[in-house]
């Protein structure tokens, strides 16, 4: 284990993707300059794992090489998982920052929900630790993380500088495009969108039907507030997130129903 | 498959226990004088799932005969998968009301985050269909429903009546005690509290640390408004939910920042 200095800051760096994923290599390349970086990520791909934690089954966490001078770390579970044994069993103190990413894919609007990136960020914010999850809108693993990685950051520098809001963390997405490219910054909502789902349908040789999840993904929103609209006009989206999932507006309506 | 008259209300029910657990029985019974009932519900216990969905593997749909007269469905998705693949492929069409549960355990406060039950509702929310969560504090197979099931009817019937407000669901949440016991509904908000983690360490026989994922849960909301206050004080409680997880009140703040 190397050797931490207390007076640095102290960050947590995790991901859905794996930690063999480039997108998490393009995060900890982001951050390491401000401060000490440990990661801890999962053994293999967690998307869509939104907030599961492994319950059923023993977890295993495996010390590994993979980022020249960084401590690392493999588990064999959930994203969320990976936050709560990082606390818990290797830094044995809450960190002054979890990052999570950078996801190979959006996480905007209605995809918080699904997001194992997303979900990571909020298990460390549960704990009262400053969170936030950065997204690229592109899937491929030759994803360029140039203008993702000015981005992350930039906003992680400004999130250990002044903290967040009690009980809030940070959806950040960055679009498909060159630095040259992104406007700034917009601070939005998360629009109202969903996915249309479609399931393709296959027969295996056995002769029974078995299904593929697949969607398309429908934003009526049509709010100039919103992170869809933040993004296709080329700009960073920065959502704050929270975890108390109250409709607080709908207490009084439903309070007549009983 | 059976058919169903187009005058009665469509119900589907899902939970995230698996469709062999005595709770989505219970939930049948409450239900199934409300309109016609359609089970669909993984075929393994899928606590702790969050809103995970299945991406990397293919979903496996079976014709059941588990419930009398009632069309029922195992798959081998997460709960959230059910109520999509529901939707699409057994029913065709959104029904009146999806109900989820009812739970073995508390999803009151902060384990609306993570349980499957909470999600395969709010998964049905999304798509725009009224839906509630019902869980009974009580953990054992050999819990009592007796309670819970008058009150999934209850609530189920006025839902059912009234609708709910867009993009919101319910989570309703049972003591532990008989319905003499009990004082009544609150509508209340999620109490602010969270699991203090600890892992078990164990040594496999081959000398590999392994963990298993256990913790207390701790309430520092002193709330008379929330689940956890109703709850202990003998009620059920009933939290509106929604999915808008953007921190709204934190926006202007959070654009200082850039």
């Amino acid at each position: 284990m190397t050797t931490r200095k207390k007076s640095k800051p102290l960050i947590l760096v995790t991901n859905d993707d794996g930690v063999t994923a480039p997108g998490i290599a393009a995060l900890v390349e982001s951050v390491r300059h401000l401060g000490t970086v440990v990661v801890v990520a999962p053994d293999s791909p967690q998307s869509g794992m939104g907030h599961a934690i492994t319950i059923h089954d023993p977890l295993r966490l495996t010390h590994i090489r993979l980022f020249k001078g960084i401590e690392t770390y493999q588990c064999s579970g959930t994203p969320v998982d990976c936050v709560k044994l990082a606390v818990d069993k290797i830094l044995h103190r809450k960190p002054d920052l979890c990052v999570s990413g950078i996801n190979h894919g959006s996480n905007s609007s209605i995809n918080v929900i699904y997001s194992g990136t997303m979900s990571a960020a909020m298990e460390a914010a549960i704990e009262g630790i400053p969170a936030i999850g950065f997204s690229l809108l592109d899937y491929s693993f030759e994803a360029d993380f140039t203008a993702a990685r000015h981005y992350a950051s930039r906003i992680s520098e400004q999130v250990l500088k002044k903290g967040l809001p009690e009980n809030t963390l940070l959806n950040v997405n960055i679009p498909k495009l060159r630095v040259s490219k992104i406007k700034g910054i917009k601070v939005c909502r998360q629009a109202t969108a969903k996915y249309d789902e479609e399931f393709a349908e296959r027969v295996d040789p056995r002769n029974n039907k078995y299904y593929w999840l697949t969607g398309k993904f429908v934003n009526r929103d049509n709010g100039l507030d919103t992170d869809e609209w933040a993004l296709s006009n080329n700009y960073v989206s920065v959502v704050p997130v929270q975890f108390d999932l109250t409709a607080h507006h709908a207490i009084q309506h439903i309070s007549t129903y009983f």
